[in-house]
């Protein structure tokens, strides 16, 4: 099997497993408990906690650990908004659901929400931001690189114009932290989201990075564990896991930018060369590292993704939170692509077990089944295929 | 280390781990990806569902996957009074404080709350609730058994009541699952919230079974797994782990209860008989079959902990969840309890790894520490220690 869709989930590193098992069969004391074994436990999470606020040059005080990303975002979201007066929220066209959905929910409930355009590389306009901020405005949240096609925005403006205006802002992170050196306290971001099984930790385990002094209410209140932001045992094996995965990608990240560099050109001129008719989508350079993107003009993307898996490599179509429900990406058409160009696209995230065997079995692959599809493509005629 | 505190964790089974361990390193699929890794990552969720379900006698399509037990009361609160016009919720004044906690920010939302008095077992009578029930009601939630003294509450009686007024009931269940046999369906329950970690399963994962057609809206929004109830990419292995320790904790249910019943009883007597000015508290027969707990008179029971700790056995006073914070046991207090009884309280709680062996070493220690404490008690000369 070749995998080629890390964006969706990773493997996680032996060493993160490694570090998980004893709190399965020894240490699994409730870090609440006063006795040793809930001391240790709780020990454990401080250590796992440093981790994680390293990779981003956090204080391990300003990270708040969650289920993953999708609930960090939406303790961002609601988190921010209960605590403050405005009823304005900007965020962009091309978010994760885990944005967009409890945006629409909070719309419902009387707020205004805009959504920011992005041009035909998925990039916003830090303009159109300045220009969208009222003085209701209480939250601006746009992610850092896109899940689908790897843009990486322009955060560091972003981050400038929130500031001038006082205003918070929130990143989905979850797509970037681990590909790319991020900075929170150079960048001046208040909230960021962390998802720890897209860098190889387990699943159900993120954290929302929280700059000291930020306002926020819980979402789950009970215990009052992690500082009373976020009650529940604390989910201790996967919180020493998620600490190992970040310290991992903070110690070989160079490294891993260089290699995942390297398979995705490789990938991608491969496949711009040897595949006619075919784009590469996304930013040609502000991208992260394993994130490649590609329409096969007149071929059904979820049929590639079918006859992939067959040949026994695994890809997407984009993201895999909304595939089931076969809607149109939402991303690709913010970028202004046609229904044709949509529907004929393909995802192939790479990840640091890939291999360049791997890259070229992939190509060839591609190569045989694009030609099978676009043989019977109802835009044979149309492409001269 | 003698573990006496499984009430507010257990050990992962052998067995759990063991269903685990591939989810991590080979199918580390998302379960929303359509190729083969996805599907076989949904698969073993799917399959995960019915051996959670089973254990309660509920349908698969009714238990709801979450981070834990205080989520599932969380969703539980806030998702059914969302949907409902009432403004009243009824509870008991010994709830865990994942059900206090949101019903006081409900409160402090304008909702009214009642908090049921309980008698000096712990229990609350059906008469009290009946009173209690207005047109405005929209929600009863009452717990099954309690986490510090083990009491179990006439679920069956209280459910009748809500059936009687067509208002939805919730109980959190966290500490009955799996030592009781409990089925829904004869029950007549809406929802009813289980944790993984307290029957040997991982943390970090529960469940709130919803009665098919129960009005519920979800806390954490996003790409729209659970059937849009609970967003966020699916905890693979910690689910399939927490199917494999409900499918386990009904098979030996049985077999378990006379175990944990006979450790129990042999640990309640010997301490009864071999340490003076001690009282055994909650109900003497309506108990979970793993509970016990105790008042030594002028002991302090933080003190004890700290003794046993020393001894190599780990103890609580109460719920693990509310110790760091040092605050008097508010279940106990509402038992009528002196200041001098709440203080002087120790919970054991047993396992199904426990020994016989153990049990005996830990009266032992007990008995001596209990004498040592008593030595430089304040109240030594009111007991004439």
């Amino acid at each position: 099997m070749i995998y080629l869709d890390n964006a969706a989930s990773t493997p996680v590193h032996e060493k993160v497993i490694e570090k998980m098992l004893p709190f399965f069969k020894e240490q699994y004391g409730n870090p609440s408990s006063i006795h040793s074994q809930g001391r240790f436990a709780n020990t454990a999470i401080q250590n796992a906690r440093k981790q994680i606020a390293s990779l981003i040059n956090a204080d391990s005080k300003e990270i708040l650990v969650t289920s993953g990303g999708t609930e960090s975002n939406n303790t961002a979201i609601y988190g921010v908004t209960s605590k403050s007066k405005g009823r304005h929220i900007i965020t962009s066209s091309i978010e994760h659901d885990a944005i967009l959905e409890p945006c629409k929910r909070l719309e419902n409930a009387g707020y205004r929400i805009s959504f920011l355009p992005v041009d035909k590389c998925g990039m916003i306009n830090p303009d159109d931001l300045r220009k969208e901020i009222s003085d209701d405005t209480c939250l601006i949240t746009i992610m850092y690189a896109n899940n689908e096609v790897g843009t990486i925005q322009p955060i560091k403006e972003i981050v400038k114009i929130a500031r001038e205006r006082n205003i918070i802002f929130h990143t989905d992170a979850v797509q970037a932290v681990g590909k790319i050196p991020i900075d929170v306290r150079e960048l001046g971001i208040d909230l960021l989201s962390i998802s720890s099984h897209k860098i190889h930790g387990p699943k159900g385990v993120g954290a929302l990075y929280i700059k000291n002094g930020t306002k926020i209410s819980p979402l789950i209140l009970g215990g009052g564990q992690e500082n009373g932001l976020r009650s529940g045992t604390e989910n201790v094996a996967s919180i020493v896991g998620f600490g190992t995965a970040c310290m991992l990608a903070k110690d070989h990240l160079s490294e891993n930018t260089v290699y995942l560099k390297q398979l995705t050109a490789k990938l991608t001129s491969r496949i711009l060369q040897e595949i006619p008719l075919t784009t590469f989508n996304g930013h040609p350079d502000m991208r992260t590292p394993n994130n490649t993107h590609f329409t096969f003009l007149g071929v059904n993307g979820e049929d590639l993704i079918i006859k992939l898996d067959e040949n026994k490599i695994s890809a997407s179509t984009g993201s895999a939170c909304s595939v089931k429900i076969q809607k149109a990406s939402h991303v690709l058409k913010a970028m202004g692509f046609s229904h044709e160009q949509v529907t004929g696209s393909l995802r192939l995230t790479i990840g640091i077990t890939n291999t360049e065997q791997e890259i070229d079995n992939t190509v060839d692959t591609l190569k045989k089944v694009v030609k099978e599809l676009r043989a019977v493509s109802p835009y044979k005629n149309k492409y001269n295929f």
